[in-house]
């Protein structure tokens, strides 16, 4: 355990936190708002950074372990912090409310606890949603992609972060990968802020909106969501890059490497897309009566399947007032998420993909007891760790899910659809649920407690599991 | 693929149910009810036997394939025809709806389809309520304690029978084994009738509530299920049968065998124990409110608890309208279901202890990656098979439990509370769910097509899926 190094690191996560506050800074400043919400927290960050960061350790080394420390330390710490402004501004007084919705930004979650956003300051919401923007693509790998370092440390880092099974890496040079990464992410984001300004939405909110899109959070400018805008187009503009942002990033990398044959044979691309457009057609035709025209009809149902499935959790209609099928097809659809490798959040589709597959194994196993068949994904045979992992992480998943739809029960007293959707909307860092916490609703209910249960769940999506309960077991902090 | 042997076996099962149809008709005649829907029923199932039974098949082996399909086709057919004197007695004129109720029967689950029970024959209640007690114990169970047959073959038939994941034989001789856990299982259930007549209860009642309990079924004779006799005494005399029945049957074996230290390592019962304990406890602390004294609240609460943790589902309250946490916790106790090798549904509480540890050793893995520690259960190490097993029978429950919630909200628009519980009812053989199938609602609602997946669901709980699924599957029905 390099205690030492650790420190360092989190420290200079604390350094580039105070450098991105400057932006909400720039903003409040031009809409002459405010600025001591966001100076005061930029000191605080320097100054609890500055210790950490005088000396450096004589070892520089980094294990796995650390890794996973590292990383959960980091979301937490950014969250922490992050919610300062919040609290200094007034916007929300409460400093566990304010770390829920911070939580919420940076695990691109959604969720919220403000009834009224449109009232609060520019430079606020602007905070808001940016960190969003910041989450979707991981504080690790912004750290690796500005920062030098030996490759072996940067693997162990990247590690803990990027979500879902991954094959492999995709260059030999890590920070040359967390470049092109974060460049194709900003580069599609900067793409949809133009894309939603040409359909007449000001400027701000398209940046907005795009935080938003990029990250598959949802925090939005208005207290409808995107309904608030009333502009087809713009809806339209935002589902496809909804889509967009729950692929796998290595697949714009392929495309840019002109790799066609790696993206032809992936499995996952295909599936998410096969389960979007069965998705959409379902609910469509289960919900069309409750549009006014066809196109509507597509749109909203569009959209919606969308905005859920990447677990962005913008909404356009009140989805609670559709059939139960269509609200049984979403709750699917919370479940699955994005893919691997993508800013969205739930157990990834090819995860479930590796579980279809381990279930489809264990039958022919039976038939065949003899027969040992590897489970193949593009074509390839994958490792027994890997469908082992999958298995487990299913496996624990189903236990935070249950343990902690038990502890918000025992303060909150909602429907268990309600509970259960807010549990599961926290935990595949979706946003809204179903019923009081749907998506003319919020958390803003919830108690004390529950925040603090939602507010780990919306950690442990987003970190998959695995790193959080490394940070909170004694055992991982043992010396050796 | 041995089709002879397998017809063959199938015609013995007809021949069995013909058999235990004469008890009913028996009630019935002691009622002077109307003979023919029983009588017609027994003639139907002989002239179907009898073609089967004529020549002995010269290959008489069976694999563990064949074991499969018996087992799930035993039960298919048995609820097929099963199913005629609801039929035949105009008690549920509907085919579709008696086969439901008789699977229900069957599968123990419960689940009914009948608003108005009272004013039934005796003779149709007690059948209902003696398909329990037959599929409690499974079906192939009897035909191996009544048949000689060799014990390569036995076990073949039993280990597709018999629910959870099990260590090993208790004794050499399969058939042995058949008829000392058939001993335990009807003297147990002879106690339970003794115990209920002293408590005051009518000696057909104590008959079909024994029946339930043993069976963890759960159709009882009263409307209101057991809340309908208002008499503690039997409440605690069928709670302390629920825990009973609960307890994986190698237990009472080992208690008989005097090998206490057997027991005393058992993980399983110990957890299932804690479970139980902790869920009263907290049950009972949510929900003093509601109850008129202590008294009440501790015995309301213990039951109900047992009841569903059994997965039995008689009711003495309307657990719908407690505290939501306190039906949190009956939806957590209702998915693990009671220890394997007992006659309750659910994951069983094995599986879950060897998930539990599955994910645990994951953690593990990820903090100490070259240390390999193998997963033990009650001190003794478990086999990679049976971990692997463990975690793709889950992945496989989930599957089958998204595929029917979201099959069920087809045609039937119920709240999302009612489906998910309605259909975790069926696939975990509980009975009674939330919402409108909850302990004073029933399935009648539901559509044909809803009837037919849930009465699957209920197959698939009872087998443990694997059978069935191999069933419907055409590669398994293969000559090679």
């Amino acid at each position: 355990m390099n205690y030492r190094m650790l420190w360092r690191l989190l420290s200079i996560i604390l350094l580039i936190e105070a450098g991105l506050l400057t932006l909400p800074l720039i903003v409040a400043a031009i809409y002459s708002e405010p600025l001591l919400p966001f100076l005061l927290t930029i000191g605080i960050l320097i100054v609890c950074a500055l210790p950490g960061l005088i000396r450096k350790p004589a070892d520089s080394r980094i294990y796995s372990r650390e890794g996973f420390l590292c990383s959960a330390g980091a979301w937490i710490l950014m969250s922490l912090f992050g919610a300062l402004p919040f609290v200094f501004d007034g916007a929300i007084p409460n400093y566990i409310d304010a770390f829920f919705e911070t939580v919420s930004g940076f695990t691109t979650t959604g969720a919220s606890i403000l009834t009224e956003i449109e009232s609060l300051h520019r430079g606020i919401l602007f905070w808001r949603s940016f960190t969003h923007m910041i989450g979707g693509m991981g504080v690790l790998v912004f750290m690796l992609a500005i920062i030098p370092s030996s490759d072996g440390r940067a693997m162990n880092l990247l590690r803990a972060e990027v979500p879902g099974p991954q094959k492999g890496k995709l260059v030999p040079k890590i920070r040359q990968t967390a470049l092109i990464l974060y460049g194709i992410y900003l580069a599609l984001a900067a793409i949809e802020v133009v894309a939603l300004r040409l359909t007449g939405l000001p400027l701000y909110d398209c940046f907005i909106n795009a935080f938003g899109t990029a990250g598959t959070g949802g925090f939005s400018v208005l207290n409808h969501s995107i309904a608030g805008y009333n502009n087809p187009a713009a809806e339209w503009v935002m589902a496809v890059f909804l889509l967009l942002f729950g692929v796998n990033f290595n697949i714009y990398f392929y495309l840019l490497a002109r790799r066609f044959t790696e993206i032809k044979k992936n499995e996952e691309l295909r599936v998410y897309l096969l389960i979007i457009l069965v998705s959409c057609t379902i609910v469509t035709v289960n919900t069309i009566e409750s549009f006014a025209t066809v196109g509507d009809a597509i749109r909203g149902s569009v959209f919606n399947v969308l905005s859920v499935m990447s677990t962005a959790g913008f909404s356009t209609v009140d989805y609670n007032l559709w059939p139960t099928l269509s609200k049984t097809v979403l709750v699917m659809l919370m479940m699955i998420g994005g893919c691997a490798g993508s800013t969205a959040g739930g157990l990834k589709v090819s995860r479930v993909i590796i579980l279809i597959k381990n279930a489809v194994n264990e039958i022919r196993h039976v038939l065949k007891p003899n027969s040992v068949r590897a489970i193949r994904l593009d074509g390839e045979p994958l490792g027994e760790e890997t469908c082992r992992g999958a298995a487990n992480y299913f496996s624990l998943y189903f236990l935070i899910a249950c343990a902690s739809t038990v502890l918000i029960a025992v303060f909150d007293h909602f429907d268990l659809e309600t509970n259960l959707t807010a549990m599961l909307a926290c935990l595949n860092n979706i946003g809204p649920g179903f019923g009081k916490v749907g998506p003319t609703g919020n958390y803003s209910g919830y108690t004390i407690f529950s925040k603090i249960v939602l507010s780990l769940d919306m950690l442990f999506g987003r970190l998959e599991i695995i790193p959080m309960i490394l940070f909170f077991s004694p055992a991982s902090w043992k010396k050796t």
